[in-house]
Parts: C-alpha cells; structure tokens; sequence
C-alpha cells in the first residue's frame, strides 16, 4: 500500500470544499446547539435514557435526510428490567464504484457526562454558548460535535457534486460515558460474516483530544483502565452517629484507611506490591519519541488550572510528565458513595471507587489479583470485624498501534493540508477500550484522529469546542478520507485469511506495522 | 419545691384521660401520616422549603382550631439570598387562673432528615405505614409524632372538659436537622424580658430516644458536637483522571490520607493530640450510674444491626458501652463531597465531613484548635503541595443536668404512671445543642423526656415510631404537666434574680440541683 502527492484535482476540491466549510460553519453550530441540549447523560438511565434515545433519533433522521440507510440495533445486553440505549449504524455508499470503493468505519457516541451548573460552570451546560471564539457545552467536544462532523462532510461532498471517494459507515453508541455497555457484543455480532462491519477496511475515532492547544495530532496509543470498587459494610442500615458513635465499628473510617494506602501523596507512586511487574522498560528509542513533541510544562499547568492553586506537577520535566500521563499507570481515587456527608450518621456501608490506568502490557484480571491481595492485606492490618469487598467493575487493556500504517499516513496528510504541518504522533492516557476491541474483532487499522484541543475540559465544568477546530476537524475528516481512498492494494477487509501467530508478529516489523494477517507481511 | 402523692382527683382524671387516648388512636395516626407527608427535609432548601412552610402552616393551623394562639416569627438568620423556615410560637393558656398558674414551654422540631426509597426504605418514606404495630415514616418519631402529640393532649383536655393545669407554649423550628439556623438568635431574642420566652418556668423537649426497647427513661445529659469540613484543593477545575492521571498531585488522595489520621479502627480511639485533655476522669461515684440500667450488649448488637454483619462492638461490657456512647467523645467520618463518584475523574476539590462528640467540659472553640493543628501536622507529612483548610461548620457544648430537679420528678412520677415502673435516668450520646442554649438563655430548667424507643431508626432508613409509644407518650405528656402543676412555691420564672456566680456555683449543691438563680439555693 502506498499513497500519492496531492494533485491538482485534490487541489480543486480542497478549494471549493474549504470555502463551503467555512460559509456553512453558522449552520453547524445551531445544529450542534440542537444536539447539546438533548440531555443524553448515560450515567442516570432511570432519569435520561429517553434523552439518549432522542439523541439516536435526532441523528437518525440526519443520515436519512443525507440520503444515507440506517438502523437502529437493539442493544445486546438490554433487559426488560434494564433498558439500554440502541446502537446506530449508518452508512453513505459513494454513488460510483461502490462496490471497488473501499470501506471507512467511523465510531463515535452520542451520549455524555452528567453536567449541572451548581458544578461551576458558567453557563448552561446543556445550551451550547459562545464566548470568546469557543463554543460552550456538555459534549460539544465529547462527543457530539466530532461525532456530527461525519455528517457535515457528507452533506458537503453531496453541496459540491462530488461522489464519495469511500463507503463510509457510522457505527455510533449511547453509552459509552458508562463503559460502553452492550457495545463490546455488539461489535463481535457485527464483524461475523456479512454483518455490517465485516466489509470495513479502516476505522476511524475521534474521541480524545490534542495535546496542546495548538498542535494537531495522531494518537497510536492509549492506557487501559481497571475501574475498582471496595465496600466496607458495618451494619444493615445507617446509625445516628451522636446515639451510636463510640460504640461501633464505622464503615467509613476502615474506608478512608483503605484508600489511604494506594498511593503516595506527592509522588503519586502506586503502592500496591506487583503493579509493576508487567510495565516494560523504557528504551533509549523510546525516550527519542519524546524529544520532538510539541508539549510545555509552564502552558499545560495553566491548562489543567493547577497553576494558581500549587503550582506543582508530579514530574518536572517534559518527557517524565509525559510518560507519567501515557506510559506509566497512574491510580485515581473517585470517590466514596454510600456516605452521605449532609447527615450526621455512621454509614452502614460504603464504597470506594478507583480506578488505575494500564500500559501495555498490563492485563486487568492481574492487576486485579495485585489490587485485591493489597486490599486485603491492608484491611487485615486493621482489625476490624467488618465485611471487605472488591470488584473489578469494568477493565479495559492498554492499544498501542503504529503511527507508520497507511491509515496514519492518510491522517497525517490530510491534517497536513489543513494546518500546514505534519501533526505530532502521540499517545494518551485516556481508555477508549473500544479501539482494541475493533481492532481485535476485525484485524482492521483503526487511526485515532483527535479533533479537539487539550483545553476543551471533556469530562469537566465548562467543557468547549474551539469554533477553529470545528472547522478545520470537519476539513481533515474531508481529506482524510480522499487521502486513504488512495491507498492502493486489496481492500484490507477482502482479506480474510488468519491473524498473524505470535511468531509471525515476531517477524522484524510486523506487527509494529500494524499489520494484523497474513497477506499484508 | 416539692411535689404531692396521686390523689382521688389525679386517679379520676388518669382514667377518663387514658380512655381517650385509646379511643382516638386511628385518628392521632391519621393526623401524623398527613404531617408525614409533607417533605419538610431542611438539608435541602433549595427544594423543600416550601413544604417546612407548609408543616409550619399545618401545625398552626390545628393550634387555631384548638383554641392556642400562635404567630410565626420570620427566622432571624433568613436574608433575601437565603429564605429560611419561620419559627412557630404557640400558646394554650388555662381558662381558669392563668395568671397564677406555672408555664411550661415545649420544644419541637417540625422537619426532618431526607429520605429516600433508594436508601433502602421498604416503603415510602413520606407515606406513614403501619406494619407490626409500627408506624414506619420520616419524621414518624423525629420529631413529628412527639412535637404533634402535646396538640392532642391540649385536645383531650377540651373534650373531656379538664383545665389545663399549666399554661402551654409551643416552640417548634423547622431547621433542626440542619444545625437550627437562626433559632439561637430566635432565643436569646424570646428570652429578653416580656418576650414570648420570658415567662416560661419549665421546658421539656421529646427528641430523643429511650436506652431500649421497653424501658421508658429521663434524660440529663447529652453529648455535644464540634461539626467539621477539611477541604483539598488541587485545582481551579475538575480534570480527566485518564488525560491527566500520573500528572498532578491529586486532592483526593490527600484527602482519604488526613481523614485516615483521625481515629484508630478496632478501637475507635481518636488519634489527635490533646482532644482528651478536658475529658473528665470517671469517678467510682459515676461508675455506680452505670450499674442498674436495664441495658443488654446482645440485644443492643441486634437493634444497631450490627448482629448479623460484624457481631462486634467497640466495647465489651455494658459500662465501657454506655460511656463510649454518653460521657467519652467519639469522631465519626461522615463522607466526602465533592468527588463524584460516578464520573472517572480527578476532582479539582473535595471536602471531607466529619464530626466529633463532645463531653463535658469539651469546649468547641478548643477542639477545633487541636483537630486543625492535627490536621495541619499531617498534610505537611504529606509532602503535598495542594491547599488544605479547615472550618467548625457548628460546634456545641455538651449539657449535663440533674435528675433531682422538680422538672425531672414530675416527668419520673408521670412515667411511673403510665409504664408502672420509675424511668431509668441516662445520658445521651447525641447532641440537642438547643438543650443547654435554652438553659443559658432563659435560667429555666430543661427536661429531656424521650417517648420513642431505642431502635426508632431517628436519621436512618424505616424510621418508625411504635403505635405503643404514640399512644403512651401522648399519656406521659398529658399526666406531666398535672404533676408539674404540683410543684409549690413562686413561679421560678418570676424570680429574676442574678444567676449565681462561679463561685456561688460551688456550694455544694447548688448547680448540680439545677438550680441557676440566688433565690433557689
């Protein structure tokens, strides 16, 4: 597979493309206004699944409008006791040559953290609003406004009159916010023979962000996540702590111990006996793969707003913050629900949420053997008759890919062409555990082409999109795919001979390539 | 002061008195569920102030229709920014010499902690429902049925065509749960000469709980509450634990840390040095208290239901029990806000509640200076460059009275009355700060007769309060104020006289009788 040089075609189109972008750019914002006030929250079903099920609606009806098919699959893991949000797959077929065009996948979700204004922010979270250049909204970077963007470079190729360079597919989830549940059966119903993603030769994800503000990039690789819950239990229902404190064994004070013993303040060392045991050296060419990267210690305190609190990092220099961030695992504390601070009472259970972040070549089961024994061994230090649980409720493998795969190539050129230079090639320390479940259910490349800026706060109050980088997103995911529909060769997905052994990976190459079977050594 | 023994007159009146009572039972239930079912929740005003109001209004609506008069006093601490509930001033005076006859004012509060099925209700915590002779309902015993049980005695009086021997007041806040706001002011304001309080010559308060099950008891000590928040900062805004994870020094993990110093598991002994310095020394007179309370260790474990999880208490034998809950402080962690626990990230702050009971001579304003000097000496262990700081978000003194004052005989004589037995006299592990203010405020003395039973669930899920206990309190209350009534001498309230000095305090005597003025001694 190999790519060609922009030619003059390419340069036309750019042209009336880019101008189309821009006059229609009013147009995207109110329909992104539209999308963020559908309160599509995922982490409260009970109160908002009928939101997210608008959502789905809601951008069902855009595909349809665009001439595009669609469905609506019923979610696997739905019961009658709980529903779920369905999963929606779209599709564009280019009007020529379908059949010999290959095949973009696009993953994306409409669904969205929880967000109120008592949290600080500064406007309505669910009424997108401008300021200064930037729009202001839950799920305006998170995904909606990446997510909508596919439909705005459809829209535009069919203004302009020019035919889809590729089949492009939309494979879009509910839940994603609250570990994608559901989606993981989904997707390996899906890649069967025949099934919709069976014939997709790329996957493309806009869902995680850049590491600077300014600095487009392309992220080959992402930490896992192992998400723990340990509950203490004291009694069977809640005591008032002034009749019974002094006299009982309190859940929450066993708890706060517990969660005192994971990690080290002012290091942020975890200190679980075995975390590390599977974390690879880092080598002499790795540390190169940092130096040239576009990242500045002083800016990123200012964006992570620790600069006027401590004005301190736990690493103190670029490459060891960096890593702290990607290849390291890091421990967070989340916090403890059962304990209702408003009451004075003595909580008849608790439980701790943690979760720590994995690098290859960590495997949740096993960090969750170490974070078990370390949990009980702590607990037994304390001598209380109370009742210690752990579970490991969601767990997700680290993804490293490889930023040389033509799918990165044909991200990379068309970032190229909007910013005017080659983006940088990073990874990040979010999970997004459905890039290697794609990965692993199709043998297909999936590229992560992140459209937001570092600053857009996902997750967080006052969470934006960059209007600059609505526009260009929308410009790079137009390229893109006019880029990778000229990687020569067999469509990837025609190939269906087996995944590479493990000595097959271990051809010099092969599997850093990203090469997954056979025909592509 | 002395009182007189149970005469023909006392026997005829206890018999027609009972029988009403009995026969009126449904329609005291009736009345107690439509005051349950007002959500008068006060950690939440935002929401539910409207419904204090609406207890307020429903509560002076039944003093007009038996004849009181009433007003409401706007609450001194509301401000435009910030409405509070009013407080409900009442008053039933005899028909027949008014003037000379002794006031006895009775306080109540009218809302209560929040509630929710999630919480593990087994039914509805707003609709009163009776199973097993329970009446099951927020608020049913705290503070509801007991405050809403002197209407009915008030009634009864009217119907059967009985004098009140005392003039009643009401004095009923709705912001008890949430640390009485306003009703401090309220009063020392009440208090001042000619005000509403000024005439009163005794106070009881029903909010508490018998020791057991069946043993009715008189109250004459409580413990009191020094109320803290400890907040880390670590930045301006919350952050994306995967992004950001491995980078900063995160407020959480200090947080489970200091809360981790605060009291040894196992023990419950509080780790900060010098809260013990002011704790009195227990004197073998003392112990000798502790020898006859009907009190039972196995049974105890069954009501707290810690039986079935743990099996375990703090303390071993009944005397180490008792005194963990009533005359030695105890520190419970209440929880964390701040941390959302159902969202993967780092939270810029978060505040850890906690709160510690304090004895006699415990002072608040002391205590906070060894917990903030505590907590001070920690996070500097910690190594952490984030913000900690602490506040006393409300403090009181614990409060303890004399079982030998007049108050107190007449609710012993009362009680034995209606139970056939004399009432255990114990302390309380709780705190009612308005107990001892009230004393300051007005020199009267207060009598704490609980009617509801150890394992009412006050705070917790399935609060209940049993139909025996209604039906009894509303006895004991009304069979209180006719042997109050017998207490000979001036009224204590006209007697306005210096309170004794600090000296005058130590002839022997004097204020462990109770007695706060010259003319007592």
């Amino acid at each position: 597979m190999s790519s060609t040089t922009v030619n003059d075609n390419d340069e036309a189109f750019q042209s009336t493309f880019f101008q189309h972008i821009e006059q229609n750019t009013p147009l995207y914002i109110s329909r992104l206004a539209e999308a963020v006030a559908i309160k599509s929250v995922s982490c409260d079903l009970q109160s908002y699944l009928p939101e997210i099920n608008k959502m789905m609606d809601w951008t069902e009806a855009w595909i349809t409008r665009l001439g595009g098919t669609s469905s609506l699959l019923p979610n696997p893991n739905a019961t009658k006791e709980k529903p779920l949000p369905p999963i929606l797959l779209g599709e564009f077929r280019a009007s020529v040559d379908a059949e010999r065009k290959k095949t973009l996948c696009v993953y994306g979700h409409l669904d969205v953290q929880p967000a109120e204004m008592d949290d600080g922010w500064l406007s309505d979270p669910f009424v997108l609003t401008e300021r200064d250049e930037k729009l202001f909204g839950r799920g305006s970077t998170d995904d909606k406004g990446p997510a909508l963007s596919w439909l705005w470079v459809v829209e535009a190729h069919q203004k302009l009159g020019v035919d889809l360079p590729m089949n492009i597919k939309l494979l879009y989830e509910g839940m994603e916010e609250s570990g994608s549940e559901g989606m993981f059966e989904a997707i390996a119903q899906l890649s069967k023979p025949s099934e919709f993603l069976n014939d997709v030769d790329f996957f493309c994800i806009s869902d995680n962000y850049w590491l600077g503000k300014n600095t487009p990039c392309l992220t080959y690789g992402l930490r896992g996540l192992a998400f723990f819950e340990v509950t203490v239990k004291c009694a069977e229902q809640d005591l008032h702590s002034g009749v019974l404190g002094g006299s009982v064994h309190e859940a929450m004070n066993d708890m706060v111990k517990l969660l005192s013993t994971l990690v080290e303040s002012g290091t942020g060392k975890i200190c679980i006996d075995g975390i590390m045991d599977d974390v690879r050296t880092v080598t002499k060419e790795e540390e190169d793969l940092y130096t040239d990267i576009d990242f500045d210690l002083e800016e990123f305190k200012h964006e992570t707003r620790v600069k006027t609190v401590s004005d301190s990092l736990l690493k103190k220099d670029k490459m060891s913050l960096l890593m702290g961030r990607w290849r390291f695992p890091s421990l967070s504390i989340h916090g403890i629900v059962g304990a209702d601070a408003s009451k004075t009472c003595i909580s008849a259970q608790c439980t701790g949420k943690f979760s720590i972040r994995l690098v290859p070549d960590q495997d949740p089961e096993k960090v969750k053997k170490v974070v078990t024994a370390h949990l009980e061994k702590e607990f037994a230090k304390l001598n209380s008759p109370n009742k210690m649980s752990v579970i490991l409720s969601h767990g997700a493998k680290a993804w490293l890919s490889n930023p040389t795969h033509p799918n990165y190539e044909a991200g990379a050129r068309a970032t190229e062409r909007v910013y005017g230079r080659r983006p940088d090639f990073t990874r990040e320390g979010g999970s997004i555990p459905i890039t290697s479940f794609i990965e692993d259910a199709t043998q297909m490349n999936v590229l992560l082409l992140p459209v937001g800026a570092s600053d857009d706060m996902a997750h967080s109050q006052n969470e934006k999109y960059n209007k600059s980088n609505l526009v260009n997103g929308i410009k790079v995911l137009g390229l893109y795919i006019h880029e990778l529909s000229k990687v020569k060769g067999p469509k990837p997905s025609s190939c269906r001979c087996e995944p590479l052994t493990e000595e097959e990976l271990m051809i010099p190459g092969a599997f850093m390539k990203g090469f997954r079977c056979k025909c592509e050594i």
